[in-house]
């Protein structure tokens, strides 16, 4: 079911018709997990992980054959502000690298067994410097939710999403600082390593955009549309999908989630189908996922993007699957109880 | 090369002479890190690992192809004290269990592509009631010890160590209490799901059998035997083993670590080929790895052992070593630099 894309709103209402977990299925995955051969709780997080998940795929007994990960790439008008360690044009560099084989995400999503897919945005388009005009218009935002939206296969069963573009950390920044108010300066990191001097003008220049947009942006996707970025807007139109596919989603580090916070924002419990798969190392990362009420899965230190956090998270969760539909029951095994 | 295994004496020499990682290959490996194209330390814990695997295993670029789970499985005479909310038969029914594939450690063993081979040793002739007389002599001890050397597969390149045994958790938390003190209380948690009058039972235990055999011991190895069983000697043997091989381990949880923490007091640098894969949420699991100076991979409340932690992470190490052996370099990408 493709949503109406002709404007926000349409967006918007889609988002708030958003589909549920099956309960009974749910349900029938917690009566499965009593009967497995371990003592109660014993598997800890993977117990409930499995729950969930069996929930979102809507049977009790579920598997995880086909993941996706998908990466998208844009640029940024803000890069104009100087707000990043690397040039502009790494963006369309690493966009090869990814297509040849060689990024992170490529071992990663090799190693989980995933699909990966990547979209690069109009990559010689960059969006407007936020510190001046919007960063999109809302058709120019809703063509990136749609590419988002179309690049989610119905057929997998667990979607990954990751990003690329120099000067996106920015970006992220400002739409969790509109989103959830504070300090610039608590949303604005390093991102791949600015230095010192660096960071302030990026403090700066997050502060500035957020003082020119936040007041006329009504909700998440008005503040996705003038202060981020093609990818982050497809990002959350993956995200959006997955939901309406059952599909369930592992987020990535700060981009990511700034992408999904914007869905959640704009309709509570849009995020309900997604787990966080890595607390990131930028700093207001771990911030984030306390707003949007979502514990990581692995806490490693990554700081890279690409999806590689929630690429690897994905083995967790296959683990959780795993045990909870593989395992033998204490009476198929003949196992004495407690 | 099988080391004088009749006496405990002729075990420590040997532990004492153990082998260390290469210089050459962590250095070249450090080179190699610096030149993928990501900027320098974004991807956080998953480059130290690698650089770590890569010394032990002697190559710049390692690969990690034949992961090796063993599962070691032991009876406890100290259950005689009502220590255990499962009675003793189910460690033979959990042995069966592995054997027909239906623990969690065979679904997350698969999942992770490791070859699992179970150890059931003597389960008709449980240890002696440490409260009454030392759990073995220093023949039984030397023989698990032996078990568990053998048992590892010298061809391969990542070891898992993990263990069943009704009872364990009370050997291991008298093992932890006589090495490193502190009172029973805080090394003795619910293990499978001992009730409140069953917690303050098993602390009595273990802390008679602490009484009753820490001043007699003059190291990890003499504990090891006199609180100790043959799962946990047979895994500090197979952990000793591994470093002599340079293959890398994964530590699992509680006992596993008790184990290896034997090892350790015996002769510090034991350990310094493994890495805790997971922290437990049995009680004083937290405590060991930080007297161990082990940061967990993982740590998702799982307190099974059977080594379901360890392989679990497995793939985070995977996933790090697919990334430095598998990424392009910036030069190879043509990617511009910072």
């Amino acid at each position: 079911m493709l949503p109406d894309f002709s404007d926000l709103d349409g967006f918007r209402t889609i988002l708030n018709s958003a589909t549920c977990a099956d309960m009974n299925a749910r349900e029938a995955a917690v009566a499965r997990d009593r009967q497995l051969t371990k003592p109660p709780g014993a598997l800890g997080r993977l117990e409930e992980l499995a729950i969930w998940y069996a929930g979102w795929r809507g049977t009790a007994r579920p598997e995880i054959r086909s993941p996706q990960a998908l990466v998208f790439a844009g640029n940024h008008g803000v890069c104009a502000q100087g707000v990043s360690a690397f040039p502009a044009e790494v963006t369309a560099q690493m966009v090869a690298n990814f297509n040849a084989g060689g990024a992170a995400i490529n071992q990663l999503a090799s190693l989980a067994g995933a699909h990966m897919d990547v979209h690069a945005l109009e990559l010689d388009r960059p969006t407007g410097d936020f510190t001046q005009s919007p960063a999109m218009d809302e058709q120019e935002c809703l063509a990136a939710l749609k590419a988002g939206w179309e690049a989610v296969d119905a057929k997998t069963d667990l979607l990954v999403v990751g990003e690329m573009g120099i000067g996106n950390t920015t970006s992220a920044a400002a739409i969790c600082n509109a989103l959830f108010g504070g300090d610039a300066a608590s949303w604005t990191g390093r991102g791949t390593g600015v230095d010192d001097a660096g960071l302030v003008n990026k403090t700066r220049v997050v502060a500035e955009g957020v003082a020119l947009h936040a007041e006329d942006a009504r909700d998440g996707l008005d503040i996705l549309t003038r202060l981020g970025g093609r990818e982050i807007a497809a990002m959350a139109g993956a995200i959006a999908a997955a939901r309406m596919l059952h599909i369930p989603v592992l987020l990535d580090g700060f981009i990511c989630c700034a992408a999904a916070a914007c869905l959640q924002h704009t309709s509570p419990g849009a995020l309900d189908h997604a787990l966080a798969g890595h607390q990131s190392a930028e700093i207001g990362h771990k911030a984030l996922l306390r707003v949007l009420d979502k514990e990581p899965l692995l806490s490693l230190d990554l700081r890279l993007g690409e999806g590689t956090g929630a690429a690897l998270a994905i083995q967790i969760l296959r683990g959780a699957v795993a045990c909870h539909s593989g395992m033998a029951t204490f009476a198929e095994a003949g196992i004495s109880s407690a």
